[in-house]
């Protein structure tokens, strides 16, 4: 059986997939990145699980990887994990493995499993954003995951969207992100427990408690406060939305990660943004929609793709100079 | 001599230009757009124009047209011209003369040109921003102008950028072109002449006779408030393309017509906002730059390659589903 290994490198966990070529999931594993504790701890533990798994499919094709703060071939600047500035990890398994090794940034991974298998599918120009801790993002045109010139673009994250804004870990105020994000969400339902008198069964939870989750099950209840919450983000969302429809002008947009799944709580308010900023000819044409995929499942898929559609060497928009 | 023959329309004037292969120049047209009435009328004008110049070259391969509004191969929508909601203004040429007929919107136009014969020459991933009476916008990725689903991408002008902000043509409020563009500037002086108790030669001139040239030569001269207006202009500039560098990792980001004349005025606090904006992996890998041409001559030759390059047929970046 021909597969591929997809490697889906986060900060608390790294999630590995055996993918057979008709895009299974055949095996996976999931390594806890955090308790390693540096570079040389993380290849250990990752070595250690890869091992019997390319001993267990000896037809692997190759590597997919999907890898935050991505910089051509390797991982450079990630804050989330316990490594050097510079870690060139496709270099690392091609010489350990022998594989061919494929690495993007992990919005485009969710991007590329949006298109094979997720309500982008048929859509030759779309936008994944997944709203979990931060905000991720994937762009794809024509076909091709867009990575600029050494593969770190589609990174809206911090984007300034308010000056003198929310202080954000990448040491700027204002970032989208701070809004726009799970994270985002709870910041913003303390802005409004402390703003407005409006009752709220969040009140008796604490900042180190609350979830977007909470939130959302409080919203559903027709929690008041959390309703204003998911106001407050779907309008500086879909504000954003419109700006990407009018500058990409994609099929659709395609909301991914763990405040997605409120679905209409956040996507009605979102829609009706979107649509009041966007000029006259871009109105009604940009499906904005919530992922039906698990997240984690759409990355690895994404990552898989890499490897049977050896898009290192193929595609003009993901190669770099 | 084979030849394209080049059409600029815009609000005031529309531009013709037969272009040789060597992208010479060989003769030019200026039609003036605002008289004319109506459609028929701007027709009737065209035709006269083109009839000739047609007879004169007769191995004109195609017809290169670079408009606002564009949507596919019709004008839709033109709020400046004085047409009906939809011109199928390729047909309309095909039909007439039996050429190849080519439309992408100005700001696409512009970037090609820069891309053939600017600053952007030699660069696979570009951004070139037109500053003048709005903010036009062409993007070049792997060699290929974006367009998105319907021949509109890169429309940036109307991306909102301050809640309540100031009034904007398009009805909303805030867009990005009432404060980056010359005619944005200009509102920012008269704001600061409101604002601020700064002594300056611009407190002689009214709103109806005052351009970004004279802002530009007050500045030159020291003219504290021209200064602060270049400031203040440069932050959002300086913020919106941190934004861009982000989500497209371009090499260069191009600034041209009107307001871009003012070189280092603007570019000096553009590029410190920018850098400021970026995150620490995109610093310093950005080139932001003034365009070196004639910003009509550089949409004629944009349109003309076009022609020779059949980028109707080849271009999947440019090719519309």
């Amino acid at each position: 059986m021909k597969t591929a290994l997809s490697i889906d490198i986060g900060g608390t966990s790294t999630k590995l997939a055996m993918v057979d070529s008709q895009y299974k999931i055949v095996e996976n594993h999931r390594l806890n990145t955090k308790v390693c504790k540096n570079e040389a701890d993380f290849f250990e533990v990752l070595f250690h699980a890869i091992m019997p798994l390319l001993q267990a499919y000896p037809e692997t094709q190759g590597i997919g990887i999907g890898a935050p703060s991505c910089r051509a071939d390797a991982i450079v600047g990630a804050t989330n994990l316990p490594f050097s500035e510079r870690v060139e990890i496709v270099k690392i398994l091609e010489t350990k493995y022998a594989l061919s090794t494929f690495l993007i940034k992990d919005g485009s991974t969710a991007a590329l499993g949006e298109g094979l298998f997720g309500l982008a599918k048929g859509m030759r120009n779309y936008i994944v954003l997944t709203l979990g801790t931060g905000l991720g993002c994937g762009i794809v045109l024509n076909n091709e995951i867009v990575r600029g010139s050494n593969g770190q673009a589609g990174e809206l994250g911090h984007a300034v969207i308010k000056e003198n804004g929310r202080v954000c870990k990448c040491g700027k105020k204002g970032c989208l992100e701070t809004y726009v994000s799970a994270t985002g969400i709870k910041r913003t339902v303390f802005q409004l427990m402390a703003d407005m008198q409006l009752e709220s069964s969040l009140r008796t939870i604490s900042f180190a408690k609350l979830t977007s989750k909470a939130i959302f099950e409080a919203a559903k209840q027709g929690d008041a406060l959390a309703l204003a919450a998911f106001e407050y983000t779907a309008k500086i969302l879909g504000r954003k939305i419109a700006e990407l429809g009018m500058t990409f002008e994609p099929e659709g947009v395609i909301l991914a990660g763990g405040l997605a799944s409120a679905k209409d709580v956040l996507l009605r308010p979102t829609i009706a943004q979107m649509e009041r900023d966007l000029l006259p000819a871009f109105r009604n044409q940009i499906k904005v929609v919530t992922s039906l995929l698990d997240t984690n499942e759409a990355a690895l898929l994404g990552a898989a793709s890499l490897v049977f559609n050896n898009i290192k060497a193929n595609n003009p928009l993901y190669s770099h100079s």
